[in-house]
Formats: structure tokens, C-alpha cells, sequence
């Protein structure tokens, strides 16, 4: 904004945030300074909330507001199917699905020995305990990145010994993918993860 | 965001910006909340700065820190030469071109009678006062909406008694345009426009 340093500095808060460039953060502020003395008292409230009340679950890592998140307290999923995600985000993204019953556990990132992301900085040790005690089953649902996938690969080491079946999220081909346009690893893991029609 | 009601209204607290969906949002709410006690005082701080110090420029209704805005303050501009526009969006955009040098006077809108905007809802007589006090030439640089080409021929009507030159933005083909996709407005304005070679 010209001349103005306190709302420059404002477009460059916005500017931080994932996908959103120079015109679009401007364009949040110019949205803010058209009614400013309603917009940002509301949203500094807001936002105080969120710092206040959100933490994290003491079971399963995912944000909450209460000591256990609203999932964990859930009577009617099963505790004994624990779907092992990256990010709240990806917990999100399962629940959307309406095909999972059981709970979650939020690991808070994937390995990433060049960002300084040790077993240490996940919730791994909450994960094992979880494990140890009674879960049936575990599925690591983790991206298909090379980060994701040599969590997972640990991760397998770490659980294989327990009695719980260790389960991971099926490859192949997206849904409305067309074989043409495939790249060859997705169609191999298509062609090897082959079901019985 | 699953089970917390605080990161959900902050979710549509963002979705009120223009451009921002439920997704933008929710990566936006994703990002802070992955870092919630150094990001989202962060962004606090940055919001209650806004709200503190920036304000309306006295002379120009641009946003300003001071009690003029740094265009009005600048001894370099030809103060005699005034551009009206209507946000300081539209402000930001002209400057960007660095065509003008002269000062700017910002409506706050346009006339838009059936939102409920007519003159005394814009900072129309603070431009008829500086009109009146000298200024050489007044250029009306105004969107060529339906309602900015209203408001513009409002303020000609009072503006044209005064001994101020008015002007308006040229119409016609946009860089980059090509004849054959312009609408027959815009290549109409062109035609009517055109000037010796």
C-alpha cells in the first residue's frame, strides 16, 4: 500500500501464508482497510480464540480444545484401529472420506533429516505406547513422497514386532485417472497391487 | 477443521476475504496453527499496528500513517494536478505505472444508489473544496463500470464551472489486445478516440 508501512507490513503477514502472493494479500488488506475498525477487531478476536483454546490432543496429537480432541472422546469409533497421519490436515482430508471409523494419531510431520526432522521432533513414542496397548490394527496413511515414505518404512520397523497388523494406504490408479496420461511408477504400483475382479 | 470450532471460525473468518475459498482458507488456518504460539501473535501484532496508526489522509482520503499521506507531504508532486479515484487500490495501481506525478483524491467508493451510496456517502466535497483552491487539472480516473461512469458524470457536472481542467482517463484497445477479441464497446471507444499518427 503506498506510503503506508504499518499495512505493507500487513500484505507481507498475509504473504506468508501457503499460495497466497503479493496481489491476493494485497487485495485481503484493501478488504480489511474498507470498514477497518469492524474487520480487524474481529479478526485479532478470532484469532485469539484459536491461540487460546487450541492445543493438542493428549492422545492422538490432533488439535483439540479440550484435553482429549473430539474424535478420541467419539463412544462409537473403534480404539483399536489407529490410522497413523502426517498433519491435521491429512486427518482432515480422511474424515472427509466417511470411510474411517476408528481414531487417528497425528505424527506432527514426516522424517526430514535435512530439515533437522529426527524420530525425536515426531509424536512416535505416543504412537508405539498407543500400539503396545490392544490396537488391532494400524494404518500408516502417509503422502507418496520420499519423506512420507521412508517415515513409513521406519515406522513398519518400529510396529512390525507388536502383535497389531500394520497396514498401508492403497496404490494405484486414481480415481478418473486415464492409463495414457499415468506417470509409470503410479501404473507399476497399479499393475503389482493387482485385485482379484 | 475437525472438532475445533475455534480454527473453524477463524476458517471463515479468511473465507470472508474476497478471493479466498474454503480451501485457501483452511491451508491458511493449516499454516498458522502449525506454529500457533510464534505465528498467530505474530500476525496479532500486525493487525493492532494497522488498527492503531494507519488512518485517512486529511487533504486526499488516502491511507496514511500521519496526518497527510506521503503523496500529499511529497514536495515533488505538482500539486495543482489531481487524480480522483475511487479505492486506494485504484491509487496503488496508478502509481505502479509512475506516469503521474501529480496528487490524488480517493471518493471512498462510487455513487451506487441502490447499495445505498450517493454523494454524501464520498469524499466529494473535500475534492470541490481542493478543485476550487487552484488546482490546474482534475483527472477523473475512474473504472468504466456503469456506476463509475455515473459517479464521473456527476463530478464533471459540478466540476465543469470551475476554472480546472477535467479529464478522464483514454479509452480504447488494451496493451497486448488484439482487434478481432475485443468487444464492440471497447473497439468503438477506439474508433472514436483515435488520434493523428
Amino acid at each position: 500500500m503506498f506510503g503506508s508501512s504499518s499495512t505493507d507490513a500487513l500484505v507481507r503477514a498475509f504473504m506468508t501464508f501457503p499460495g497466497v502472493g503479493r496481489r491476493s494479500a494485497q487485495r485481503m488488506v484493501y478488504f480489511l482497510m474498507a470498514d477497518p475498525s469492524a474487520r480487524i477487531p474481529s479478526l485479532i478476536e478470532t484469532l485469539q480464540r484459536v491461540e487460546a483454546r487450541v492445543r493438542r490432543c493428549a492422545q492422538c496429537n490432533n488439535l483439540a480444545e479440550e484435553e482429549l480432541c473430539a474424535i478420541c472422546v467419539d463412544p462409537r469409533r473403534d480404539p483399536g484401529f489407529i490410522c497413523v497421519v502426517a498433519e491435521p490436515r491429512d486427518l482432515d482430508a480422511i474424515e472427509a472420506t466417511g470411510t474411517f471409523r476408528g481414531l487417528y494419531h497425528v505424527l506432527g510431520g514426516v522424517l526430514s533429516p535435512l530439515d533437522g526432522v529426527g524420530p525425536g521432533n515426531l509424536a512416535i513414542e505416543g504412537l508405539m505406547a498407543r500400539a503396545a496397548s490392544g490396537a488391532n490394527e494400524i494404518v500408516l496413511a502417509l503422502s507418496a513422497t520420499v519423506e512420507a515414505e521412508a517415515t513409513a518404512s521406519y515406522l513398519i520397523d518400529l510396529l512390525k514386532p507388536l502383535p497389531a497388523r500394520v497396514t498401508r494406504l492403497a496404490r494405484g490408479i486414481p480415481s478418473g485417472g486415464s492409463l495414457e496420461y499415468l506417470d509409470p511408477r503410479t501404473l507399476g504400483h497399479a499393475v503389482a497391487g493387482r485385485v482379484d475382479a
